[in-house]
Formats: C-alpha cells, sequence, structure tokens
C-alpha cells in the first residue's frame, strides 16, 4: 500500500487575478443566500456566496509543455470559470453554472469530452456525461452517445425532461431527437491528437487515459451541484462505460455535505464508489472536504488513479489528485481564483 | 414527508423448516471462520458462519392470490437459498453464491430478469445485472442486455474477465461473444403473463414495476457479496437503465459493512445512492443495517418506491421495504430460514 500515498492536496495556486471580480453582494437576490444556506460546520467559517472550481482531467501533464500550450489551457480553464463566475455572481443557480461551464469545455478540444473527445478501439466517439442538482440529489446521464454536440445538455434534459436519470446508446440518441438538441455526425468529434493517441494505444494494445472535464459550483441560494463529461478511455471496448455517468462514482452533489465530480481510472472509482464515499465521510463522520478525500484516496485508490475537485456547502474548494497533475481553475465570492496544472506552478 | 412513513421492517416470518438443514459447522474448512472475519460491533453479538437472502422484487403483490400461486414464489425463493445454502455450508464463496442464485430466480419466469423479463415500450426484453464481491469491491454490472440468457453470469465475466466494470448494449453482446456465455433469441425471455402487462401499460400510456431478483451472501471466510438482475420497467422507453447496474445505487458489497440488493424504482435508487448510503450509515455512523436503511428509507425515499435485503459483517440479515410487500427467503448457519411475501403470513 506505500504505492497509494503519493496524494496531493493543493488550494492554494493562485496564478490569475486579471479579471475585474464582480461584486457578489447585492446581485444575490432579495433574501441574503445566508439565510437559506446550511449552517457551515463551524461558526468561525467564512461562508462563500458562491464557488466554482473546474478540472479538465487529471494524470501526467507534461513538465516540458510549451508556455503557448500551457497558456492555451489554463484560458480555456479560466473561461469557464468566468462564464461561471458571471452567471452565479447574477445569482443564476450552480446547476446552471456547472452545465454552462461543462459545455465550454466540451467545446474546446484540448480536452477529453465533446469535440476532442478520444478514439474508441472502432475509431469512432462514445461519450458519456452526468450532472446532479445537490438540492433535491436529481440527476441525469448518458452514456455511449455517439452524435449529441453536448452530452451535458443531454444529461440534463435526462434530469429535467425525462421521467428516467440515466439512458444509454440509442435510446439517448433518441430522446436527444425528441429534445432537438444539436447533433453532429460522430466524425465531427475527431482531432488529429486524438486519432494519433488511437494510433499509439493500437500499437501498443493498451488503452491511454486523457482528461474528462467537469465542474462544481456553490449558487448564492446555497445549492451545489456537480457534472462530469467524457470521451472516455482512448481504444476502449465498444460500449464500455466509466464513472462519469455512474451518479455516486465521478459525479455527486448533495447540499447535505458538498459537490464532487472526478477525473480518472473509471473502473476503480466504480469500485470504491468515490464520489460517495468522500461525501458519506464528511455527511456522516464530519471530516472535512480535504480530509475525507485524502483517506478515500489512501485507503482506497492506487497511485497515478486520478483526481476530484470538490466544494462544501460552506464554499470551500477542495482539490485532490494522485497524479502528476491536474487541470484545474477556481474562484470564489472573496476574490481568490487561480488555475493550476502541476503541484507548483 | 407523512407518505414516506410506511416502512416496514420485517425479519421474524419463518415459514419454513422442512428442509433438512446442513450442518454448517464441520464443513467450514481448515481454518475456523471466525478467524478471518471482522470483529462484530459488539462482543456480545453472535456472528453467523454463513448467512443468505434473496428477493424477487418489492411491489404490491395481491393479497389474493392463490395458494397454489403462492406457493410457486415460495418454492422458488426457497429452492434459490437451498442452493446457497448447499454452496456455503460447503465452504464455497459468498459471490459464487449470489451468482448462483440469481441464475435460478433468472431462470424462473415469474420473475422480472432472464426468462419472464419484462418488455420495452418496444416489445423487446432489455436485461440488466451487477455482480459486486465485498472482499476487495470488486465488481462487475451490464446494462442493455439482449441476447444473454443470464445476465448475472455476463456481470461477474465483466467482474473476473475484463480490464472493466461496465458494458453496456452491443458491447456487452461482443462480449458475451468473446466470453462464449449462452446466447438465446430476444423472444426466449417473452412471456405471456409480460406480455399481458405491456399491453395494458401501453394502454395507460404508464411504466409498470415488476420484481427485480437480487441475493445477498456472507461466506464461511467471511466475504459479503450481493448480486441483482432485472428486466427493468415493462413500457421503459427504450436505452432507459435503472439502479441495478449501477453500482451503489441498487447493488452494494463491502466486508467493512455490508451487502445489499435493492428492488424498487431505479431512479429514486440512484438519486439516493440507496445501497451506497445504506451501507455508509454502517460504516461511518455506527448504526445497524436495520436502522440505517429505515433512516435512509425515511429521509429519502417515497412510500411505495422499493425495498432491500441485507446482510452485515456478522450474518445478521435485514430486510427493508416501503411497498405492499416484498418476495424474499432467508437463511442462516443457525437453522433461520424463512420465506415471506407480506409483514404478516
Amino acid at each position: 500500500m506505500q504505492s497509494r500515498l503519493r496524494t496531493l492536496m493543493l488550494c492554494g495556486v493562485v496564478v490569475w487575478a486579471g479579471c475585474a471580480a464582480p461584486n457578489p453582494e447585492g446581485v444575490v437576490g432579495e433574501e441574503p443566500a445566508a439565510k437559506e444556506r446550511p449552517a457551515a460546520d463551524s461558526a468561525e467559517e467564512v461562508r462563500q456566496d458562491w464557488a466554482i472550481v473546474v478540472h479538465g482531467g487529471a494524470g501526467t501533464p507534461p513538465r516540458d509543455m510549451s508556455d503557448e500550450r500551457r497558456q492555451g489551457y489554463e484560458q480555456a480553464l479560466l473561461g469557464a470559470v468566468a462564464a461561471g463566475e458571471e452567471h452565479l455572481a447574477a445569482g443564476g443557480t450552480a446547476v446552471d453554472a456547472v452545465e454552462l461551464m461543462v459545455v465550454l469545455l466540451e467545446d474546446d478540444e484540448r480536452f477529453n469530452a465533446g469535440k476532442g473527445a478520444v478514439f474508441t478501439h472502432d475509431a469512432v466517439h462514445e461519450l458519456d456525461a452526468a450532472v446532479m442538482d445537490g438540492s433535491d440529489r436529481s440527476c441525469g446521464a448518458v452514456a455511449g452517445v455517439k452524435t449529441v454536440r453536448n452530452p451535458i445538455r443531454l444529461a440534463r434534459l435526462v434530469m429535467d425532461r425525462s421521467p428516467h436519470v440515466f439512458l444509454i446508446g440509442e435510446g439517448a440518441e433518441q430522446f436527444a431527437t425528441e429534445m432537438e438538441v444539436e447533433r453532429v455526425e460522430n466524425s465531427w468529434f475527431d482531432t488529429e491528437g486524438r486519432r494519433k493517441s488511437l494510433e499509439r494505444a493500437l500499437a501498443s494494445e493498451k488503452e491511454e487515459k486523457h482528461g474528462t472535464v467537469g465542474a462544481v459550483a456553490l449558487d448564492t441560494h446555497g445549492n451545489l451541484a456537480a457534472a462530469t463529461s467524457t470521451g472516455g478511455l482512448t481504444n476502449k471496448r465498444f460500449g464500455r462505460v466509466g464513472d462519469v455517468p455512474v451518479i455516486g462514482a465521478g459525479t455527486y452533489a448533495d447540499n447535505a455535505c458538498c459537490g464532487i465530480s472526478g477525473t480518472g481510472k473509471g473502473e476503480q472509482f466504480i469500485r470504491h464508489t468515490v464520489a460517495r464515499s468522500i461525501a458519506a465521510r464528511v455527511q456522516f463522520e464530519g471530516l472535512s472536504i480535504d480530509e475525507a478525500a485524502r483517506r478515500v484516496f489512501a485507503e482506497h485508490l492506487d497511485d497515478g488513479d486520478g483526481g476530484v475537485i470538490m466544494i462544501d456547502r460552506a464554499g470551500r474548494i477542495g482539490m485532490h489528485y494522485n497524479t502528476g497533475g491536474m487541470y484545474r481553475a477556481w474562484a470564489d465570492a472573496s476574490g481568490t481564483r487561480g488555475v493550476a496544472i502541476w503541484e507548483q506552478e
């Protein structure tokens, strides 16, 4: 179990403060937000009016990445955060914010979700996504989707407009047709980089992992939400589903404790119900999100398995991973904001 | 929330004691089982060498059911338990026992799993199943399978023979071909009763719920396992997946706390991660399985949502539901055994 212990907990790397932060006070609606929010664990804690964290996957980002490439990632992550911030600061809901942010990351071909999704073994794309609203634990998930430009939008529609919470394959496509969501040819998701990854993976007969995207938000009404979207594993076998659409594995939100979006080896996240296990330790053991994640990773996951982003009900942001790095950015109403890829920038 | 409170907890209805129970002592292998089993919460507790519980669905079994029909259900459930008992008493593993018992229930057309599975809206059958081994939380799940005679066998093969834990649709079928599991025409699953249910459901434009099957076992080595299999909802939309293959929703097993198999409204079980939530309250709050289930049902589920069967690490059996009844049977090494459909027999 020695190998499981290289877990890193990072919250403080603040790189970006250039964007004029909206003043969250004054735009939170008629009722002060705090009245509607559950009490934080400690009366001493500062409660954030809103908070956001996004990820673009955990893995081994090359240390020799060019400045240009790195800045591209950072701008993409910060762009998503800025959009979420604008929405939340204006009193918008957490569930809308996480959907909006994930749509932006899906549309960015740097990330393995939506445009830029990896190729399966059969050189097509099969996309999974899930969203969860912590205010009532309503949720929606899709798996094995092939022609929906933004799978997270379809997951949201499953949540809002269907009696079900989980639709797969052709059934999910049929629902997409009914809902009139934007469709694309499967080849629209193709990118050169992902094709090279497939060629490499086919040559080595291995699957290759690339960054899922996800977002967690706390809104001014005190509600948490989480959303995750992925193309899965390069060279994955036909029909394989990972943790993303499995509520409690890669995605979970409950106002009683926290919102979580995970990224990493889906099989491990399912086996150990990683998101729900972290949330349960916050909820029933009274641990902080950081300590809960640290324990779940140390006790159950292997080095390199992945990472999570988290926000608790007081708006504290947590990011935890046991890989070489995790693409991530965050902001809250106090003016804290940042972006990071590795532990040290 | 008043309507959520009609939860019934039943353990003591013992109807069957006619079968010659094997003597579990003496066949538990070289090491006394207790040495390998985690300590129970209380030193006063009797630890069972092995324990079994199965279900054939929760719902509203008609009170005016004929004796013949009722006896048919009872014999089917008791037959599964007897097979599991023989296996466990001979030192077999919990994960083999739950697979074996679920295969028997799948093959029995009374239940909505395998032969006798309900029809989808499009008048075909789409089957889901999952199995989980509490010794290491390894698991396997399949969803949307159409030609695999025993979906639980395929779920087990996903667990044992694939690098993945969750395969869906055509990908799961392709894996079934590789594994050479028994295949049938989709129409093999047809039964007259289920066709009538579909006609009724189509006429009312509603989906209809029928009993999933499941099994939980503790073996003489101290390991827990759970398995669940279902045809889902009559008239369900194409591609809908319920809680059964979602690890932590309808199926969960962890030697640290308990094994659980659920049956009922899959969407509710997914939203509230019912199995994992019960297990978490046992694990982190120190509640008994009965109390944990009572709280999760009272706090999160609506009247009529479903039921769970459970075994904790000391071999205590729990059964909890908030429907009119739940088909179930149980046995343990102390000689306790029984079968029940309603709260009073």
